[in-house]
């Protein structure tokens, strides 16, 4: 594959099997997509689909999503943990290889633009796609949740970027958007003292005056007697993840506590590894094509 | 692809532009084998092919490759700066994903005897296919080289293990045989003391006392105003790249020494890139499957 984009649409139904297969299905048969997984929360109520390829096959994949999606999830029967706004809830598009953040943007516009007029719903652009410094953030559009969309649509702030000006009856608002590809990556430290892990998020995260690209905080793991700086690596380009652990490290250290251990929950772009291990090593101009590997997916060309 | 096995076959031409195109493309020909690259070297009129398909396909275009080779290389007109003995001087194949060591040895052993067969060409087996200790090691075995070899083989120790007792009139004979994937690193010092570098590749490497999977010495970089720890990884599985980096980190600091830098030449398996990033950033049971590149690659079959 030449173009790698990866989308991760998220649909509002965790808990009925058949319907996610035949939601999965679906997608499945698109030609040039691939369905890397489905990964469903029944306490959410929630199923994320992990796609991968090219911009056209994406587009089919997402539009054949919503067209098995729609008839099966009624959003005012819906209740789960996770907040809502939509049947399916937000699509994102992520460049993997390839692919510029740019070429994501558009592909974005195309799908929302193509939701909107197929299906009726209100469509929300938002991360490197959004119309306002405001819409960038999904959790700014999502408040209020499927049920408060209705009076929050009465705005002229919350006009869609697609679509009509009152949410789907059953399906409510979409955001869609392309942004770069998200670690989630934990720090686990030798001490019971919850306070340290969350003293260590604040100095790291970008609220507190940390990187730029981390969002943290501070969890207990009863369990393992320990507690985890838990971090969202919303740009790991930017922000590596050596460098967070580096000062993760200094910082715990100040409070005589060691890290234990890390762990990358879910996927990770291969070259968020390769920077670490070109850190640590000192490897001078590395690159990606020197790996085996990278030649073996550009041979499946 | 769900098997992955290498090839990098030698052949003694490396300055015939038109002849070495010749023999690549008898091998590209090849249904299910890809050719990744072909890197040819002047002064020592050697090209190395890179070869990755499953065994079936590789066998074909191995024998293909011998097919090509010898009408077009005659051993007695040949000359080069890289010892040699065979117009396809030896063939190596290397488990990469979903192939164990073992079916390399197997299919090592059947190209061998194939090549004897239809070719009548001397095959000594090496490295793990190796029949003996001694013809583990591919110098032992070249010694003596193409014009000493119908000397060499009267003696009993060096019948060959498949073929006949002496060498083929132009083709001489060929070293076949599995081994590990092999990354070349080199590790750079600050300083112009190349006794630096020799003291570190004679403590790191095993003939020295060092590590079971290392092959160093030190060499001058007279236009960096540097010096050199060049190394062989021979099994980066059991000595693994961050260790060595660590041991001549510590080795040079004891000399008022630092690294500089370090290099990867040629290609190198991601997984020796995971085990760096997962040492020093403390992963906790990281898997492969954990990175996107590992199921698209997956996802390609």
């Amino acid at each position: 594959m030449r173009t790698v984009i990866e989308s991760v649409p998220n649909i509002s139904e965790g808990r009925d099997r058949d319907r996610i297969e035949e939601i999965a299905r679906a997608v499945r048969v698109v030609r040039g997509a691939r369905l890397l997984s489905v990964s469903s929360d029944a306490a959410h109520n929630r199923s994320v689909l992990t796609l991968v390829g090219d911009a056209a096959s994406l587009e089919s994949a997402v539009l054949a999503l919503f067209d098995a999606a729609l008839p099966r999830i009624d959003l005012t029967k819906h209740s789960g943990e996770h907040p809502r706004m939509g049947a399916v809830d937000v699509v994102p598009f992520i460049p993997i290889r390839g692919a510029t953040v740019e070429e994501c943007v558009a592909l974005s516009r195309r799908v929302g633009e193509e939701v909107a007029r197929r299906f009726g719903i209100p469509v929300y652009l938002y991360e490197d796609s959004a119309s306002s410094e405001r819409r960038r953030n999904l959790a700014e559009i999502r408040k209020g949740e499927f049920e408060g969309f209705a009076e929050k649509m009465k705005s002229a702030e919350w006009k869609p970027d697609f679509g009509p000006g009152q949410p789907h009856a059953t399906a409510g608002v979409v955001a869609v958007g392309a942004r770069p590809p998200l670690i989630a990556y934990n720090i686990n430290l030798g001490t019971r003292d919850v306070s340290v892990a969350d003293r260590i998020a604040r100095a790291i995260r970008h609220v507190g005056g940390g990187f730029r690209y981390v969002k943290a905080m501070g969890v207990e793991l009863a369990d393992r007697g320990q507690v985890q700086v838990s971090i969202n690596m919303t740009n790991f380009k930017k922000t590596p993840l050596h460098r967070v652990f580096e000062c993760v490290r200094s910082e715990a250290e100040r409070h005589g506590v060691a890290i234990v251990g890390s762990e990358i929950v879910g996927l990770t772009p291969a070259e968020a590894l390769y920077m670490a291990a070109e850190h640590y090593l000192r490897i001078e101009n590395f690159s990606p094509d020197q790996v085996l590997e990278t030649k073996l997916l550009e041979a499946e060309d």
